[in-house]
């Protein structure tokens, strides 16, 4: 038997002020949740095996078959889940366009020992000091599409479950394990696994299709504004350099990542 | 002599609104104005000979040597130039950290022949109704980096000089050429100048990397949400693929950009 969805109807709701907090940086880590929107990155979380905490539909598409079956699987995960008018789900993501779906899901913190071993010769991408969630966002999005075998936050990056990198990713955040950790762990633990280091810089001395990245290898980007430290760079194996015509400023984080990340890729023969 | 700026301190100074005014499309159309943000990007701007009609300095920097050069140089270029306390730098911009310079430009509109002609086989990248103006912006700066004849932005476009467009771009809306035209002028501009046209698409047949692209040659990248429609891509020599892994879902539009203009750009030895 079909059971109706519990309806929320005002804004001062206890739901709709926990999700609509999860904007802030303090609730996201007290909570321990962040934010999802959209019916296509909801199922995307939960086939992928996120927890979903709550989940609210929007009132008038609940009767549609690919939500009514996404509302059936997320209370089946254990969530608890509403149907809301869509003036309470524009209130919540603070966007002009209301979504159909927004789901609070549990946040997983992964340490560099629990990220999935590949079969082959893994390739991973590190952030050093990432400043900005949609770059963050961006590159977990390019690291999914290149099947990476995750990304790797290192020393103190923006926080990847603000309701702007969730954004960027378009989903990925659920794909692509990422891990975080500082800097000395992560050389260590690199080292350990016999994984290759190199930075692009703008200290580079080989072109970066010059650097070689068929073994185990990790790519290392510095902070959009400063780069990677100097203590940091002397770790790398390789220090290379992204092409750029004489005067030209810099490329943007994300872009520079995508260039890196395909370019270590098709020395893989995009396998 | 030196003589000391203008000092305006009234928000309601028609100077403060008229440039806050910049950040909606209908007065940057009427005015034919738009702004550009912070030292090192004003400065851009009248290096590369574009107009400047207003500039307002930040009135408790402006006697840095670097500073008080570039309002010498904006009033030589014929802008009026005032000083402004901090509190209206941020009300104009509407950013919490205040610029040291805000300078209202006079806008470009090329038409494709008033691209300037490379010396050598000019590669071009045109984005087809583009929508995000971060994206935009992104792209220019990304054209800018690989030193690219020009960006054309075909159809209906975001505006290349909203606040966002022109932030993202980093300076490089005054060092790219861009132009704007429709789908049909643009092929028949194309194909008289002999240029190759190549679009990435979910449709493509061909590895991006197996696109010739060392002849006068021409990306082209359909909208974030719709791609190029079929009789854009029925009009291209060449659809071609950018790699996936298996289930992922699609590349940020600046991303995909960023690989194709490396691409294009690898294949040309980086020259």
């Amino acid at each position: 038997m079909k059971q109706p969805l519990e309806l929320i109807t005002s804004p001062a709701n206890p739901l709709v002020k926990a999700l609509k907090s999860l904007e802030r940086k303090k609730e996201r880590a007290e909570t321990g949740l962040f934010l999802a929107e959209g019916a296509r990155i909801v199922s995307e979380g939960l086939a992928q095996g996120w927890q979903p905490e709550t989940v609210i539909i929007a009132a008038d598409m609940a009767d549609r078959p690919q939500i009514a079956d996404l509302a059936r699987q997320a209370a089946k995960a254990g969530a608890r889940v509403v149907a809301a008018p869509e003036r309470l789900m524009t209130k919540i993501t603070q966007k002009d366009n209301a979504q159909s779906v927004v789901a609070a899901f549990r946040q997983r913190h992964l340490k560099l020992d629990a990220l999935p071993k590949p079969k082959g010769a893994p390739l991973y991408i590190a952030l050093f000091e990432v400043r900005d969630p949609g770059n963050l966002g961006t590159i977990l999005r390019t690291a999914d599409c290149a099947g990476l075998s995750g990304v790797i936050l290192v020393g103190t990056c923006c926080d990847p479950y603000s309701f702007e990198a969730v954004r960027a990713s378009m989903g990925s955040l659920f794909d692509v394990p990422f891990a975080q950790a500082d800097f000395d762990s992560f050389n260590t633990w690199r080292k350990a696994q016999k994984l290759s280091l190199t930075a692009a810089s703008v200290n580079g001395t080989v072109r970066h299709d010059g650097a070689d990245y068929q073994d185990g290898a990790i790519i290392i980007m510095g902070n959009e504004q400063a780069g990677l430290p100097q203590w940091a760079e002397a770790a790398c194996d390789t220090l290379c350099l992204i092409p750029m015509r004489g005067g030209a400023d810099s490329l943007n984080l994300a872009q520079a990542s995508a260039i890196m990340i395909y370019e270590a890729w098709r020395q893989r023969g995009y396998a």
